[in-house]
């Protein structure tokens, strides 16, 4: 038995959205969700009206404390961190059980995916990625949501995987059409722009301009254990090297996101290949 | 770079436990978890000093009105239903999320693993199925918390997956040592020992005589999209046929999930290969 025709869409070229931590959770205070951004973020979505979208958000305060209190980003090194990989898995659940409430609240058919499930690494980098449901879900309309999780590794026993590694393995898997990266300042800039008046934002980079940005520059000092923005970007390279542009949008903005989504055109960074 | 050999344990056959959502749920009353179970059977499970152990749970009163007003059971019929896929996903998370937390409570180091994002079903059966991280998880001491689930299907669009079918494709695909059925009768009986007074406990089954008494008593009544108790064990037979021993037991009866996950004799039905 089949499905009935009018459900089967031809699969589109999926979008994909990164909401960074930043963007979600007020980042000083621990396990503290940002609940008006998530709920402005998911009626900009809904507003959008896109198909074919794919959610990945960052940890933010949820994810980034627990991971460096029992040291995850090294690896399995005693017993001890165990029940830390537990607790670090469980707050990223609770957050993005926040993200698909409000966006199932806009009557957006989210669907949680914890890379946990369906993905393994090796030495902290994707090896294998189970991407059927994923394909299945965007072929009948469903909104997938991923976030940067605690994965486990075939050679380091546990590793954290960041959304931007995600992004980056999921936009090359599905053939996707861009990425829109939703950051907490306007794109990428020569230096920090929250520290140093001297930085500029950077509008346009082709992956070559970013190696050499990448050389000149000192890099982001925005304590993050996944790296700074530089660091971020470096991991979307071989995306834009196949083809996917990348935009680097401030998501604290209202309607930045909303105005992304539809394709018009936003103050931030765009990478493409040259 | 390896992890340390203290960290390598060699992987055990799994024991797969069910608990049905009666046992873990208030089932008269929509979206009410059964709070003091759930504390109680992760006092036991903690208790037990079980290594390698799968958690598989039932959605009770959380899956099963949404999935019945939505028609899930039936796949995609109309867009519709859509929403009625991600409510009722979402029920499950929230469900799971109360189950896995009061594991961690007790310094079980759980990971929640839906279902939906690793399974991809064939009209209602099982297709495909990550296994991977499931085997890293075991490998390093966490205990994988599954639970039925909506899940995508490459010939009806969505399909739902009971508890039940899941703990039996785990059993057969992970090598299980035993299947601790954990239920809110105290096994399985001639009729439904809940209405019929003449109700018997059969305290030892094969296939085969399973079978035949499939053929001789009336379904159990018990509504429940998934099936009644009969119902549930017929998805076992393929697990049992292959050697995986199956032990019903009164979840709701104070240590008896302690003891059965200990290996001792419990008041149940054991069904196993002659």
């Amino acid at each position: 038995m089949g499905i009935g025709e009018a459900a089967i869409t031809q699969l589109l070229k999926p979008t994909l959205l990164k909401l960074g931590g930043s963007a979600i959770t007020i980042k000083q205070r621990p396990l503290t969700p940002d609940k008006d951004a998530i709920t402005r973020l998911a009626k900009e979505i809904k507003e959008s009206d896109i198909s074919s979208l794919i959610l990945v958000h960052g940890g933010g305060s949820f994810g980034h404390p627990l991971a460096k209190q029992y040291r995850l980003n090294e690896g399995y090194k005693d017993s001890s961190q165990i029940m830390g990989v537990s607790r670090t898995h469980q707050a990223m659940t609770i957050l993005s059980r926040l993200v698909v409430d409000s966006l199932i609240d806009n009557k957006i058919p989210a669907i949680v995916v914890p890379p946990s499930s369906c993905i393994i690494t090796k030495s902290g980098r994707i090896e294998s990625f189970e991407k059927n449901p994923l394909i299945r879900m965007l072929e009948l309309g469903f909104m997938p949501v991923l976030h940067g999780d605690t994965v486990f590794d075939w050679d380091v026993g546990f590793a954290i995987l960041s959304g931007d590694q995600l992004v980056s393995s999921l936009a090359m898997k599905l053939n996707a059409e861009r990425i829109i990266m939703g950051a907490d300042v306007d794109g990428l800039y020569t230096a920090d722009p929250k520290i140093d008046l001297s930085a500029r934002r950077v509008p346009y980079l082709t992956p070559t301009k970013l190696k050499i940005l990448r050389r000149r520059v000192r890099k982001s000092t925005v304590m993050d254990v996944t790296g700074g923005m530089l660091g971020k970007m470096e991991e979307l390279i071989p995306a834009v090297e196949r083809g996917i542009p990348v935009i680097i949008v401030n998501a604290a903005k209202p309607n930045n996101i909303c105005r992304a989504l539809k394709g018009e055109e936003v103050v931030g960074t765009l990478i493409e290949r040259a």
